[in-house]
């Protein structure tokens, strides 16, 4: 199901918005661009600020970001983090209206939605799984993709909001964790295919190619994969400012290997895949960008890859 | 380097064509529409029946078909069959005139190729290493992606052959074993993506997604790879007769192990998705078609995925 981001018609409302880094920030902005009355935190006031001074309204908690709203859209990176958001101190479950809505973002395992789920439903309120794919940039625009699952009422709460931020939304069913369990699939897919895009350029590289006529002959090639397209222009440019980090795979695979073995379900590429974020991580790459796998395999194997003049701003 | 397939307009020229099975035969017609003499071998003297009936003309020997022949296409599955056709009994080798050019199709190593290719110069022949990239149906169209690398003095023999038949013709260099270089760097990509398309379609399965729908989000989703859009439809289908069989990349991901191996150089990768087609050649898929690497996996964690009503016809 594709539909077209728009400006929302109808009345405006409330949304709170938690946790305003390099994706959220965007996404709050789409949804100011959409006349929603959003009322933002982060852990860092000035990226509440940032917000306050795009349209929106700096908070100074979640539960202050989440009085009166009808929408919460929870932006953070995994369980922990969302529980916090929800359930820690000033926190937004207690201060949500009854039957609004808790939009979970963070990539997390579909037993964590589950149980999240049940405990906000048991507080009267509503929680939408909502998963996200597309970068920062992406987020910026209002063209997101956003997974989501979630009973019939949820969606009808929050859908201006989603199109609002979204280029392409899935409704993906009527229950928490299904969402969750499409963005682990894709999850293993695009983890497995940074790793092999890694291998198969520094193998290149190895073997005295030119690096370009390499990348411009897979792109047309059936070896290219939307990772290997989008990754390996940081490598042929030496510069490893993390867009995604190699830490946010070495948690999303171990996520697919934790399913897995709880599933009994041998999961053998992820797991090398996972292995191999896990060296460049412990060479001291974790916070620099995912195509960094690719200096691990130089490394390793004395192989030069073109360096960077400088780094990007981040 | 992108060039558009067209009718070749120039004089015609005898070409010989050795292997004329899915690839080959649909090769050889594209020349035959392309207005040159097409003389074609085959161990099989049915499809060089087919070659005739297409206005061509079966040869009852890769020498006969090489007689005179200012360019032979050589589309076998490997090393050994490339030197069979080449310097075995009733070869072309000695047939080809002077001057005259091999093309050699089959995806080989490239130290293999950098051997037959001066064992043929030494003929007083030219070499163009041509490995190719798409499916019989592309083959059939002309639509191949050719990588080549060869003297410009074999590349201006054979462009208006490889233009009838290739897309896509991508120069990589002036000598051979570049472009099989580059061929060996897209095996080891597409040997991985299906290796990992197989495990998440399972996974997806595992978890009692809807796999339609599945397809439809990851074919969106920054998880896509070629080899995913391609491949995972026939385990939709259930339909796993061989467009490219598990062996293809038993062979071909063998090959990267083996230049990783002489070159000191670590595959983890290929070497993970190597022992999948062979787990799955083991249990007797060797010739199905190589998204069976899914059936592997369903069959050794007991998932069920769609099975198909009947096998299409081969």
């Amino acid at each position: 199901m594709k539909k077209a981001a728009k400006p929302r018609k109808t009345k405006v409302r409330k949304v709170g918005f938690i946790g305003l880094g390099a994706m959220g920030l965007g996404m709050a902005k789409s949804l100011v661009a959409g006349s929603f009355d959003v009322h933002g935190y982060d852990v860092s006031p000035e990226a509440a600020g940032r917000l306050a001074a795009a349209g929106g309204h700096a908070a100074k908690s979640p539960r202050e970001a989440a009085l009166g709203a009808e929408l919460v859209v929870c932006v953070v990176v995994n369980v922990a983090q969302t529980e916090a958001v929800l359930f820690g101190k000033g926190g937004c479950l207690d201060a949500m209206p009854p039957g609004s809505v808790f939009m979970g973002c963070a990539t997390m395992p579909p037993d964590a939605v589950r149980d999240i789920a049940a405990r906000v439903t048991a507080a009267k309120k509503l929680y939408l799984d909502t998963p996200l794919s597309g970068g920062a940039q992406r987020a910026a625009e209002g063209a997101l993709t956003i997974l989501a699952s979630g009973s019939p009422l949820a969606f009808a709460i929050a859908r201006g909001a989603l199109n609002a931020m979204a280029a392409r939304l899935y409704e993906l069913g009527d229950e928490p964790g299904i969402a969750a369990s499409f963005k682990m699939v894709n999850q293993l897919l695009a983890g497995a295919h940074i790793a092999a895009a890694c291998e198969a350029i520094t193998f290149a590289a190895k073997l005295g190619l030119d690096l370009n006529r390499v990348y411009e002959v897979i792109t047309e090639a059936a070896g290219n994969s939307w990772m290997f397209q989008n990754r390996i222009p940081h490598v042929l440019a030496g510069d490893y400012t993390p867009l995604s980090a190699v830490n946010i795979f070495t948690k999303d695979l171990g996520i697919v290997l934790d399913m897995g073995r709880r599933m009994n379900f041998p999961t053998p590429v992820a797991s090398n895949a996972l292995q191999l974020f896990t060296m460049t991580s412990a060479m001291g790459m974790g916070r620099d960008d995912d195509s960094s796998v690719a200096r691990f395999y130089a490394a390793t194997a004395g192989v030069e890859l073109p360096k960077g003049k400088k780094r990007r701003a981040r």
